[in-house]
Formats: C-alpha cells, sequence, structure tokens
C-alpha cells in the first residue's frame, strides 16, 4: 500500500492536479480576436440578452457540468473539508472526461449549511448543463437535492446516492436471471442507510421487490423505530413490512440478496450461511468489502460483486454517471427522472448477452466502450418518453452523438 | 458590421461555445484509474487534510482563474445579466489561456447583490488560485473587490479598473518622453468615472501626477459637488486640487492628457485645440472611441490612442491580465498590490525601446509575444519584493517558468 501512495502522491504533484482549461477556437491573430472577444462577442450576448436558452447555442452550457462537493463524506475518509476533497473531484472530472465526453468542473464549497449550498449552486448554474453533486454527507444530502432539482431546470444528480444504486440494480437484474427469481419475491437486505443505502432501497422498489429492509449501525430500520433522522423515517415508510427487527445477523435469516453500502467486514460467513436458497451478495464497501468474496462463496453465495477491480462484478461507479449525464445532456433534459435511472440499469443489464452471462459476469467491466454510449441512448430515450427533454432525438440519433462526443469528436 | 455579426454567431454556433475542460492526465487502464481514483486519489487528500496549503502541491489551484461576473456592465451593452455574459467570459478564459498560459473558468453568477456574489466566491475559494472580477457595474464592484481582497488569501483583481488602467499607463510614460514632459506637471483629464476611470485616476497619481481631474455624465467632479456616490466622493478627496468645475469642454482647456473611459464621439476636435501645447488623446470607448483618431490630429494631439486595432497604439487589455495573473499565481502571492500593478505598467512600456519609440508605437501590440513572460517577471519580481509571495522567485526564474506555462509546457 505505500507503493500506491508513493505513487498517487507523485502522479498529483508532478502533474499539478489533473486538470486544465482547454479552447476549442485558436486565436492566431486580430481576427480570431475580433470572433472570440470584442467586438464579435457582443452579438452572441445580445441573442442571448433576447432569449436566454440561446446560451444553449453559443457557449459551453451544453457540456459543462459542475462538480459541487464540501467534503463532508470523501470515499471512506469522512469529513475532511472543501480543500482536501479536490483531489477525488478533479478525479471524478477526469472520468467524466474519459467515459462521457463532459466537461466537467470541481466546484468545492467551503461551508457545511445545506442552505449555502443550495443558494450557491443556484446562482452558479447559468454556466453548467448538469450539476453533480459529490461526498455530501446525509442526511444533508437529500434537502440539498430535493431542493436544487426543485430550483434548477437542469439535470441534478447525486453519484453517491443514484450512481451506485443504478449499477446495483444492473448486476441485480441479471443476477435473477441466473438464480431464476423475481424481483417481487425477494427479501433484499441493505446493510447502510446513507445515500448509497436509501437510493438503493428506492429503485428496487420501483423495479418492484416488496420486501426490502435497511439497517443503520443500531439494526433494522422498522416504523416506530427511536431516533430516526427524517431520511430514515421516510424509509421506514416504504420498506420492511413485517417490521422485523434486529441486528444484521438476524435480517440476514432467509434473504436473497445482501446489498452492503457500509464498512469492512460486517458480514460472516455464518450470515451468508443463514440466507435463502442460491444468496446474491453484493459487499460494496470501500476499499475493503463487507466480507472477503472468498468466505461469501465458502458460505454458499451464488453471486459475489464488490467496489473492487480485483475480483468479479465491480460495481464502479464510472459505469453510470458519464453516460447518465451524456445521455441528459445531449437532449437538454430538464432532470434526471426515476425512469432515466431505471433505463441506465436496463441498459447496463443488456450488455451483458445470456451467452456470456454467468455468476462472475453479472455487470459490464468498467473499460467496455459500449457502456457509456448504450447508456446514454437509453437515458436520453427515457428523457424524451417522459417529457423532459428540450430536444427530440431518436434512440439511434442519441447514440451516434453519444459515440462523438465520447470519442471526442 | 452585419458581416462581423454573422460570423461571430456562427463562431460561435459551430463550436458550441469556445471552452472545454481536458485532463493532464490518462485513463487508459485500471492502473491508471486507481492513481487519479479510487483508491490513490485518497492519498492527496489526506496530505491536503493535514496540509491544507498542500492543495497547491496536488490540484491545479495554482493554475485556476475564477473569471466572476453578474452581467451587470457587460462591454458596452449595460446590464445583459449572468446568461448573456457567458460568451465574453468564455472569451476572456480564451485569452487567459493564449496570453498567459492561465486555466480561467467562467463563473457567473445569476445575482446583483454585492453580498451575495462575496459570499458565493468566499465559498468557491478552495479550486482557485486567483480571482479575476469582471464586468460588474460601479459602484457595486468596488466594495465587492474591496471586500474579497480582505476576506481571501488570493489574487483578486477587477480587470476592468485595472487592467486598462495599468496598459493606459504604460503607454502614458512612453508618450511623455515624446512630448518630454512629467507627471508631476500634468493636467490629466479623465472622462468616466465608473471602474476604469477610478483606477486610472489612482495608479496616474500613484506615479506622480497632481492635477487629475474626473469627469462623469454631469461634469467634473470636485469636492462638495452634490449626490456624488461613495466612490466618487473618495475621489473628490484625491482629485482635482483646484476645484475646477464645468463640463468636459471647460475641463479639457489646458489639459495635457485626456483619458476617455466613456462612450463615442463626445470630444470634438476644438476641445483638442483648447489643450496645453503637444497634448496626448487616448480615446479608449469601446466600439467607437470619444474622437475619431483623425479629428483628433487635426486638433493638434501629438499622440492619439484608441481600443482599437485598425488604428495606432492600440489599448488593448491583453496586454495585462494574462501576465499579471501568471507572475502573481508563478509566485504564489497572496495578492495584487499596488507595486505589482506599477511594475506591470512599467514592464509594458520598457518593450518599446528607445529606438522605436514615436507617436504611433508607445505601447506593444497584442500578438507580441514578449508580453505575456515580461510582465509576469515584473509583477512576480514586485510580488517577492513587497513580502506577498509565498514562493522566492528570482527575475530570470520568474521570466522562465512564465514563458514554459504560456507556451504550455
Amino acid at each position: 500500500m505505500d507503493d500506491l501512495k508513493n505513487r498517487a502522491l507523485k502522479f498529483h504533484e508532478d502533474n499539478l492536479g489533473k486538470l486544465k482549461v482547454a479552447t476549442k477556437v485558436a486565436v492566431n491573430d486580430e481576427d480570431d480576436l475580433t470572433l472570440a472577444y470584442s467586438p464579435g462577442v457582443a452579438y452572441p450576448c445580445l441573442e442571448i440578452a433576447k432569449n436566454s436558452d440561446d446560451v444553449y447555442k453559443y457557449t459551453n452550457k451544453s457540456n459543462f457540468v459542475a462538480i459541487v462537493s464540501n467534503g463532508t463524506a470523501v470515499l471512506g475518509l469522512g469529513n475532511i473539508g472543501a480543500r482536501a476533497s479536490i483531489p477525488v473531484m478533479e478525479g471524478k472530472s477526469v472520468l467524466f472526461k474519459e467515459f462521457g465526453g463532459v466537461d466537467g468542473f470541481p466546484i468545492c464549497l467551503d461551508t457545511e449549511d445545506p442552505e449555502e449550498i443550495i443558494k450557491t449552486v443556484v446562482r452558479l448554474e447559468p454556466v453548467f448543463g448538469g450539476i453533480n453533486l459529490e461526498d455530501i454527507k446525509a442526511p444533508e444530502c437529500f434537502l440539498i437535492e430535493d431542493r436544487l432539482k426543485q430550483e434548477l431546470p437542469i439535470p441534478v444528480f447525486h453519484d453517491d446516492q443514484h450512481g451506485t444504486a443504478i449499477i446495483t440494480l444492473g448486476a441485480l437484474i441479471n443476477s435473477l436471471k441466473i438464480v431464476d427469481k423475481e424481483f417481487k419475491d425477494l427479501k433484499v437486505v441493505i446493510n447502510g442507510a446513507g445515500a448509497a443505502g436509501v437510493s438503493l432501497a428506492r429503485i428496487i422498489i420501483k423495479k418492484g421487490a416488496k420486501n426490502v429492509i435497511l439497517l443503520d449501525s443500531r439494526g433494522a430500520i422498522y416504523k416506530g423505530r427511536k431516533n430516526l433522522n427524517i431520511s430514515k423515517e421516510q424509509m421506514a415508510e416504504i420498506t420492511n413490512p413485517n417490521l422485523e427487527k434486529g441486528d444484521l445477523a438476524e435480517i440476514c435469516k432467509n434473504a436473497d440478496v445482501f446489498l452492503g453500502v457500509s464498512v469492512a467486514d460486517v458480514l460472516t460467513e455464518d450470515m451468508v450461511k443463514s440466507m435463502a436458497n442460491n444468496p446474491i451478495v453484493f459487499a460494496m464497501a470501500n476499499p475493503n468489502p463487507e466480507i472477503d468474496p472468498k468466505l461469501a462463496l465458502k458460505g454458499g453465495a451464488k453471486i459475489v460483486g464488490t467496489g473492487r477491480s480485483d475480483y468479479p462484478n465491480q460495481i464502479n461507479n464510472v459505469l453510470a454517471f458519464p453516460g447518465i449525464f451524456r445521455g441528459a445532456m445531449d437532449v437538454m433534459a430538464r432532470e434526471i427522472n426515476m425512469e432515466m435511472k431505471l433505463a441506465a440499469a436496463d441498459a447496463l443489464a443488456e450488455l451483458v448477452s445470456e451467452a456470456e452471462l454467468n455468476s462472475e459476469y453479472v455487470i459490464p467491466k468498467p473499460f467496455d466502450t459500449r457502456v457509456g454510449p448504450h447508456v446514454a441512448a437509453a437515458v436520453a430515450q427515457a428523457a424524451v418518453e417522459t417529457g423532459v427533454a428540450r430536444i427530440n432525438l431518436s434512440y439511434e440519433e442519441a447514440f451516434k452523438r453519444a459515440t462523438e462526443k465520447i470519442r471526442g469528436e
């Protein structure tokens, strides 16, 4: 690990960070200056002043995404502050570019007050075509996302919530084909009731699951439990219909699916043994999973996924957010709604063909170049169908546009 | 002009704006991903959490400048709003890159409230190594700049105020050599008491001028005049020592220098005739100057400058801000102070050799590639000498670093 530390520090120091601003136009002589700046630039300004939607026509708004964080929940490092979060947000921008052809810019805000974050982002919106919220702690992240979705006419997406949820759903869709089960019959245990856990529960319920149980560090969340924050209280209303109580060992009994978005080593081999037949275990804590995959398999797990690249079935966020923003922005969507998220999960699942599908390959790999355009086109199509797109593109048109943008054409 | 309009609109539409975000690192395989993002990225995050100055070491902070506007005073177009200002701010970023090797990012804020702008920029600061304020109307721009300078440990510079002032001073230093006059003996008339006029007056007084008179649309500003806003009241304290009153025609009598930062065609041939011997006329209103240069020469002007590229002596802002930020950021200066501004003006003046100097060449041309590094090194040196630099570079080191950065090395 010391080797990784030294290499990572050198990598960042040698390059003085990972990002730069580049120009799409050349300025080699007076005439270029006249067009790019004064006096020519006055004309697009005046067009936008007349018709504010022309900002999409004459500026880079359609491809700029603000990567907004305040550094209160960075990776597994906790609240390290806005400055210390910048390497992650620059990294996110690198991934946006490489996997989605999106121009993501880090906006790291020196405040923990949700109202200040909301106001700041609302004021910043003119330049950006989308807002990616990142590494903001729960429960503030829910309020911030909800309010920004209401106030802004552009996509707002908290990746920690929805990115993991969408990819996990994609992997789960394919896993159920292997074990021949249906969402409506599942008992799903979600360990972790923060940003990712809550979104996971919502999307899986939307997909048809009836019995989803969320756990926090105090055990199962049920209606009537004391000391629940507002988001957990809301979840108690729509999860755990049988009001099961107890710790993880108790709740895992007879479960079909374990989804971990918590911390290392909390799931034991015995707990896996207590699950229903052919259990599915996605242990996604980073960098160390809720259970070592070898132990999970020993306990009888049929399919095991983690967040790591050195095991099969990596639930890696780069599978979702770049294509989702690509598709949403290519049709100038007003938002990223549930249908668009479900379409992204389906698109990911579809990329694993029936012939290839097996317990060690239920989700595409991060460097599968089909992922970005495929997810983008599916998301664009769902945006058009749900009436939130300002531009009407067919699936084929959206696929072609996304492919070109990701290639940098 | 219709041709320029069509070309400028097409130029912006074809490119969908002028900017993009680019990466300084490649992500081609799992190992790259490991360094640029999780888990490797955690290490620079932790270093910054321990020592916040390490943000300069592991992120692009040392080269990011926020180009902040709210669109209330855009070019000569007035208050057209944040959205309509974006093409100008993207253009400014292009110039930052081409002439200074600086990564400028447009931050166009949807608010006219100075307190909201101040708060927003303070929260945004972690990512940025400098703040360039742009096209924010007076008098709010003075308050915003003053407060941000107090609250932020990085350079804050309102280009509309200081950029024009610095270049004009550079041109004036050289012009005085031709007419053989000294600052202390001059009567200087500044028509326009907004952002640029106020800064012009301050820097020329700092350079030794004793008799500077500012005019607004109501005529000369003098101590005791009614209905002065706070910034004009402050200027009345340090300008117009003889309390001259009257309109531009009145005040121009016996003036040595006319500096126009106002509107087209307000200076007449007769007014130029009424000036002292060998008058200097810089008519910098854009796109049309305060007087047609031909008329000014006919009226007896010895040296004429404008903001336009189609006349001699173009006072073009690209001569100053890219090199100023380059130099300030290369030594991690805490601010851009008066000494650094004066150093920039001197550096510009020095680039015109005694042999080349003539009434049609008192200031370098915008595409003179010597300008950026020369201004940067002079500014860096002044920062070191006045104790506001966090890095101690010699003139030669600063010159070398600026040259490399501007070339994109």
